[in-house]
């Protein structure tokens, strides 16, 4: 087989490359006033009539000649003969130059009384005292705020030439299905170009994304011709690899050049850069966490070109609570997870892999490692640029530890008072520990002892001279999940599934494997770990494995038998300290609501009479 | 005539009655995942399938059985009769349980041999390693971000239902014409609903505009009640006052209740907010930025009760450049101007006539001055709120000083460069008092001495012993703008218009007077001020005055006779100091490119021999 590789260049060279191999002239767009808002004007918006365009009166009550008030005062009342009555923005008729207000004046049978002289002007709003016809209301290259439209309409713009930058996605890929078809073994759904337009079109761009094509060169070039006459920007999704069914670098070098093809960055490697007939193209690279890093770090950053306003990402020193491995030679990012835990920010990594596009789900916040440096160590202080409002980071409540499917209903209960749950599920043990470093807020826990007794042991072990309160999630039931019904002695002549080391599912089943007198070694999988609950069930249903340990309600969601083994007690761990935390306190609310217990009951295998109790481990 | 009066409540006690007068239920809207970016989800979001569904590949290589691996080595390399060859994205057949990479393996005949041992699940992503049916992908309440949408996408979600909270604007007023129509003497373009539905459109809420309404008390109520019927909030846009036409309050308490009548803020203070069958409804003042402010203060954080989130505001602490007169009583709103002056940021009141729209399109920032407080004086630390992104802020340039029409060109080409240049006019004198407390970056000047010279011996008065930089914009021709061509010994015999006292025209005017042997007392509108050329200009046009001085390019905009008087020096001064910022960089190097010469030259007035000229002046 052909083997060809990648020429990665720096992403500095990238921008380099953008910044000087393009004309960007951007096209316009005249859009009608009230679609405006957010939209970049194309040049500059003169007013067409002045605000007002005629003296008015800026209150109710007449309106008069200030020359024949200069004897009034309260010793020597003054009649007018022939004032006019005005209400505020009716016209100060000609030849008047003054408005006295309705309660400084007698009436008496048409006449007017005035007991104090006026100056010339009072409380008439001369012509063109908002914005006089001819003058500049907003220049070119501006973003119109939503409020502007009103002097806009005010003074007679009906509609706007706005900056239109026009971009064409072609989605490839033989294992493309388009959205609304269930996608069959190895298909997948077409996403990434939905994905790219939002993003961009967040940005000001007009997107149109076109149907898939197959891995097929002459649809390809085809549609590539089409998508560069049609747009100013064209992105070809996947294909920008160097596989056998790679053809998008060398469609875009046959139509015109190739620049760049491969780019050091992680994740993000596998990019195309070209032109054709002087119009930028890009290849995004499939993976869907390669194709928002080119997006995000790349293609938006280029947009500014053509003078859409790039949004500025908000940075906040944070630091870092797990180490992160990296080699020098590339710019890598890292999406993240952000809480402010006390009065410190804290960061931690998600999972780095490019396919995982729930870690950009889950991620409040990312970190860019520049190529020259090479990995974290825990404590570092970093940058990390936000992903979300900086208020909604510091609204973000880390729960971090053990998992269970409940966690999400807590999670959307919580959104709906302002605060974003954001569980991280590394077992337990792992929880305990990273609670014990203040690097989150809360940890759920449910790790047996020798004894019987849960999660006491671990904190007096991990907590020493600290307070803890326990807060009860619910009495749990663990046991065997399979498709037909294998329990624990059954073990020993099935392929297994587990959960990883540290878990409390991990514990709790060594120690009934322990007290059944089976040795992990008769266990065919016992080293291959998931992390969570529903994780188990999915393998065991795909046949991956025959049965796991899991709760109930993860093999009820997937309709799978379930033999009970043990119940046991799942609580969240809480520093006492923090308690007073308005995050920390809506959590335990939450928890204690009816509505909790309400679908703890309905997802089945929750003792709820427990839910809600708190225990202090001192 | 009867004189009804508004019943002042605090703004407390108006978000007091919000928070517990209504019981808010939002709808729901079922939008096509493409449209969903930005929107509040209603409910949770589940995967309808797992991402992977089946165990794929995550390489190119070939899918083995791990433990017929287990004794592969460089030393003994063993051959794999039957793997099978698998490309990254392909399904792991059954029985298979890990990848090898193409590169560490060796073929030949379709036999594969290799020299290393893999493990069980080595370059497999397993099904649900993304995430796994059954599983929350994002909680109710949330919002959608662009990138989110590849994820949604790829576990089967094509649509989603959002929070929906529907706004019905309704217009109300005789003055009033639709967008497209000229607006005759003493009406106005409808302008208030289309700002309001525009700011909460942003928020995520759904807008109807209703057309205009007569005031009429038949019409109104007909149309509130259709609004009450077909929306969730209803907007009526004036008659919110205590006038003879200010039906609204009427109306709303007829139909329903009124809670408030008149609310104590500046600007803002003639409001309603009312229930009409259980749905509130407010009545939103007239004046456009007392309706901006009852949006942005009230009725925006109104929303979240419905669940869609509050844009934050971020502020930043900033010295204030002038006293703001204020009575306790009332909060207080200040549109301002804010810029980063050196390591300090400067806030200056805008203009506050609640009718004045420009104020809101100039502003970048404005204060809330609490009901308690009672005025701030110049050197304040207040804390401004942002209205534009903070980047845009720090990248603000403020120009204080002197009008003239070609600095809105000047701000036009800046723009295109990302530099916001925010001018105001208060005169050459009071521009060079702010210059010399460091409450702007640079100041257009042009004052006469009595020597002839322009602008050096006001600087020394002013700057002693700081070097100041004086950038010449353009030789500049002032005379007398009239109807019907006014010369200067004219004057006597006709209405002036005339500039603020401290502007350089009116210093110009008073030299010129001066030397013709003319008082000032002679002149009929000599102690009547405007603060532009335009609206000189504009005065003389509408027929308030017979004549007033200012520059050619006034005139000419709206084509009237000019009489010349004296060529000037437009120039801009700068502390030496700052002339490394970027923002002046730009700004001197936007005066000196051709393209500014040629506006100046089109616009007619100027000599441009002398653009772009420096002088320092020490």
């Amino acid at each position: 087989m052909v083997k060809r590789y990648l020429d990665v260049v720096s992403l500095d060279t990238v921008e380099n490359i953008l910044a000087t191999g393009f004309i960007c002239m951007p096209g316009t767009l005249r859009v009608p006033l009230e679609d405006a808002a957010g939209c970049i004007t194309a040049g500059p918006i003169f007013a067409r009539y002045s605000i007002p365009e005629i003296h008015l009166s800026a209150m109710d009550g007449i309106a008069v000649v200030s020359s024949q008030t200069e004897d009034a005062s309260e010793q020597n009342p003054v009649t007018i003969m022939d004032a006019v009555r005005v209400n505020t923005g009716n016209v100060v008729p000609p030849g008047f130059d003054a408005v006295i207000m309705i309660e400084d004046v007698w009436e008496e049978n048409g006449r007017f009384t005035i007991r104090k002289a006026v100056s010339l002007g009072q409380h008439v709003r001369p012509a063109g005292e908002d914005l006089a016809e001819s003058e500049m209301v907003i220049p070119g290259g501006h973003r119109i705020r939503a409020h502007e439209l009103g002097a806009l309409a005010g003074c007679g713009v009906t509609d706007i030439d706005v900056i239109s930058v026009q971009v064409g996605l072609v989605p490839t890929g033989n294992e493309l299905v388009p959205r609304g078809i269930r996608p069959g073994p190895g298909q997948v759904v077409e996403s990434n170009t939905l994905m790219a337009s939002a993003m961009l079109a967040e940005c000001g761009a007009h997107c149109t994304r076109y149907p898939i094509v197959k891995d097929d060169p002459v649809s390809l070039r085809d549609i590539i011709n089409r998508a560069v006459d049609e747009n100013d920007i064209v992105i070809i999704s996947a294909g920008s690899s160097a596989g056998t069914r790679d053809y998008t670098a060398d469609i875009i070098r046959e139509l015109g050049e190739v620049f760049v093809h491969g780019i050091a960055t992680k994740p993000g490697k596998p990019a195309i850069i070209g032109k054709i007939r002087e119009k930028p193209v890009f290849g995004m690279p499939g993976y869907p966490l390669s194709a928002l890093t080119m997006v995000r770090e790349i293609i938006i950053p280029f947009l500014a070109r053509y003078g859409l306003p790039v949004p500025g990402h908000d940075s906040i020193p944070a630091y870092l609570s797990s180490a992160i491995a990296k080699e020098a030679g590339s710019d890598e990012f890292v999406l993240c997870t952000l809480g402010k835990i006390g009065d410190r920010w804290v960061i931690t990594p998600q999972s780095r892999g490019a396919a995982v596009q729930m870690s950009a789900v889950r991620a409040n916040a990312y970190l860019k490692l520049p190529a020259m440096q090479e990995g974290c160590e825990p404590g570092d202080l970093v940058q990390a640029r936000l992903m979300v409002p900086k208020r909604d980071a510091e609204n973000a409540l880390l729960l971090t530890g053990s998992h269970d499917p409940v966690i999400d209903y807590l999670a959307d209960l919580l959104q709906r008072r302002g605060i974003s749950l954001i569980s991280t599920h590394v077992g337990s043990m792992k929880g305990l520990l990273m609670l014990g470093k203040n690097e989150c807020h809360a940890a759920p826990t449910h790790l047996l002892s020798p004894d019987g007794s849960y999660n006491t042991e671990y904190l007096k072990r991990y907590f020493p001279g600290t307070d803890v309160i326990l807060v009860s999630v619910a009495g749990r039931e663990q046991g065997i999940v399979s498709r037909d019904g294998i329990s624990l002695p059954e073990l020993r002549d099935c392929t297994f599934i587990n959960r990883q080391k540290g878990s409390g599912t991990r514990v709790l089943l060594d120690y009934e494997l322990n007290k059944a007198g089976i040795s992990p070694r008769d266990i065919r999988g016992y080293e291959r770990e998931v992390t969570t609950h529903i994780a188990v069930a999915l393998a065991v249903r795909s046949g991956e494995a025959d049965a796991g340990m899991c709760v109930f309600s993860a093999a009820n969601a997937l309709g799978l038998p379930f033999v009970p083994v043990a119940q046991e007690q799942y609580e969240i761990a809480i520093r006492k300290e923090q308690v007073g935390d308005a995050r920390i306190r809506a959590l335990i609310e939450t928890i204690r609501q009816p509505r909790f217990r309400d679908i703890l009951d309905s997802l089945g295998g929750y003792d709820t009479t427990v839910t809600g109790r708190q225990r202090t481990v001192s």
